[in-house]
């Protein structure tokens, strides 16, 4: 394969002005909201050790990006940001300081098999917090997220939220072993009711159980939990309770008509341990983010601790965003050699009103009624007509 | 070499809390004042083909951060800015629209041969003027570079400028073959002036002309150019017309005092054809950032027009910039189950008045002292006495 002056690796894109000015906009927008709510922004680097975050980080092995460094180790392009801000936690911050929030927004990488439309680099923005076990900072998360989607001006935003450990009781209740709730849970991950309905005939469940089992991927209110769950069961009952009052909470910060509770919600990240939510946008079927409650990835850098955050895909809220106005640049000042001084005197009393200004030498420019025409407002000080 | 758990790959660094806030100042100050200036931002991807951005860069072949991709074609981490955004307007962009004006703040990566302290990853901030051959062009972005600095509250900012191609005239009028330049060149990137007489005295140049020849590097005016300026050779003398016009458009921007013009100046990075300059600020020997003119770059695209730009380093920026007061998180709210309610109106009565409200619930904090000793303001609604 030959490849051209101009091509570009697959999956990889370029953020034309319109869409970077636009992306500029949400990161600015996000990351305040963030701050406002008390959580401080990390950076960390684009590329990590293969054995301690590209292990770590959910992400399929084939869908990472491994290169190695001048000591031969193995690197992989950062896939998600939840692993490697657990990693800086983990090492660096204090108990004491615990609980810790932290916020970001930064890209990550997903390698792709063959030309699919898909993005093999993407930013989302979100946040972690950390050493919080209780169910105010799963609370807090969610109510973050949907805050940042209000202010995005993401249209009719919905939530899905579900809870890995509760459905894990309830399937090991229905008598399912380990593979067969491996089976289940990818079955779910996928969305497919069909596959899903076939591998359940396949489980072996008693008969007069099979029904309700098959209903466990159609509930959508707490109410509806409530036949799956076994109240003399103490985990159960606790958390059922615990989901009760999340609602609550939730429902008091206008989140009641957006909120579906599906108890067979699983991510396809598999260190989620507890609460587990999912948020779309008007006329698209992908997730614009994700998030919950993975005290499993903590503790796979040695911290008994809970976590809990989300992150929001940018390239998903933008499309989820009511387009704006067609983007046109300001004012255009044309001078020429004897009125380059005049020139600079006008931009720069118009940029102190907040107009953003292109001061341009006319004679450089070749095709100058093209160019004026991609301004709003051009004044010719070059000799020539207002045109 | 086995890898801990909590280890980064060389070079590659977390931003904490603080410094990744005041980055975020600068980047949204920076981009600003491009912005208003009339350049429009735009985002590349992190990688790109070898085969193109990699061979074109002008950084050394050992310093690039190499990877196959699922096609087995060799990838790079984007060594600089420039080269992908002459991508972009060589591939994209009508000649209509020129001249184009893109500003960018983008992580860039050069990969190092062993623990040196260096940044294998940093970012830059910067702008491209694409398609103007004119002198206006360079004052523009070199004034622009300056502007950010000044808004940056970068202490004694300071500006060298050199000409690549008046350098270049002079040394072959001097008699030196391609070879000779060469040598002379690279000793000259060094800046280091021992190293450069005892390269002179070995290029056989004629005994009178030596001194004056190895005065080039000392030259710190337009006025100390003229000894070496042969006014009867119309290219030297055209262009030392511009460099007064230029010092006359910068002047007038208040850049007089701290301009400094070096006939020796040239860059480590070979695209440059024409003017070049680099920033210092107070108390560091390392340039914040570089620019100049680099027509050349645009010919291995395939367009014959003329580019200018600048990049500033956003770590030496960091590190020239006077530091802030230490670093506190505004409020903290701390409450109990019953309280939780009256917490959250309280937290947003403050968000709306712009103040950083962390809302905790008591119960989940190990060490709560130490964590309230976090805040500036705490204010406790979990039943405790205030502290």
């Amino acid at each position: 394969m030959t490849i051209e002056m101009f091509e570009k690796p697959l999956g990889m894109r370029d953020d034309f002005p319109f869409i970077a000015k636009k992306k500029a906009e949400l990161r600015a927008k996000g990351t305040e909201i963030m701050q406002q709510a008390g959580y401080e922004l990390l950076q960390t680097p684009t590329l990590e050790y293969y054995e301690t975050i590209g292990k770590i980080s959910a992400i399929p092995d084939n869908a990472l990006f491994k290169l190695l460094d001048n000591q031969g180790q193995t690197l992989v392009l950062r896939p998600d940001m939840t692993s490697p801000i657990a990693r800086v936690v983990a090492s660096k911050l204090l108990k004491e300081k615990m609980p810790v929030r932290l916020g970001y927004y930064s890209n990550v990488f997903r390698a792709q098999k063959r030309e699919g439309g898909r993005p093999a680099e993407f930013e989302q923005m979100g946040v972690e917090l950390i050493g919080d076990n209780s169910l105010y900072a799963d609370a807090e998360v969610i109510i973050l997220a949907s805050e940042i989607l209000k202010e995005l001006e993401v249209e009719s935003s919905r939530i899905v939220i579900g809870h890995t450990q509760l459905l894990q009781s309830i399937l090991l209740e229905f008598g399912l072993d380990d593979r067969q709730i491996e089976i289940v849970r990818e079955a779910l991950v996928s969305k497919n009711s069909v596959k899903f309905e076939q591998i359940v005939d396949g489980l072996g469940i008693e008969a007069d159980k099979i029904g309700s089992f098959k209903a466990l991927n159609r509930s959508k209110t707490l109410e509806d939990w409530k036949q799956w769950i076994d109240f003399s069961n103490s985990e159960q009952a606790d958390l059922y309770e615990e989901m009760l009052k999340l609602q609550k909470i939730v429902e008091r910060n206008g989140l009641s008509g957006s909120v579906t509770y599906d108890l067979s919600f699983v991510s396809h990240m598999t260190y989620y341990t507890g609460l587990v939510f999912e948020f779309y946008g008007a006329g698209s079927g992908f997730p614009l983010g994700n998030g919950g409650r993975y005290d499993g990835l903590m503790k796979q850098f040695g911290l008994h601790i809970g976590a809990t955050g989300f992150g929001l895909r940018v390239d998903r809220l933008l499309e989820a965003i009511a387009p704006d106005k067609k983007y046109a640049a300001d004012t255009l000042i044309l001078f020429k050699e004897e009125t380059e001084q005049q020139a600079h005197e006008r931009a720069q009393e118009l940029r102190t009103k907040g107009v953003h200004v292109t001061l341009q030498y006319a004679p450089a420019v070749q095709a100058i009624d093209e160019f004026a025409g991609l301004f709003k407002e051009v004044i010719r000080l070059d000799g020539a007509v207002n045109g």
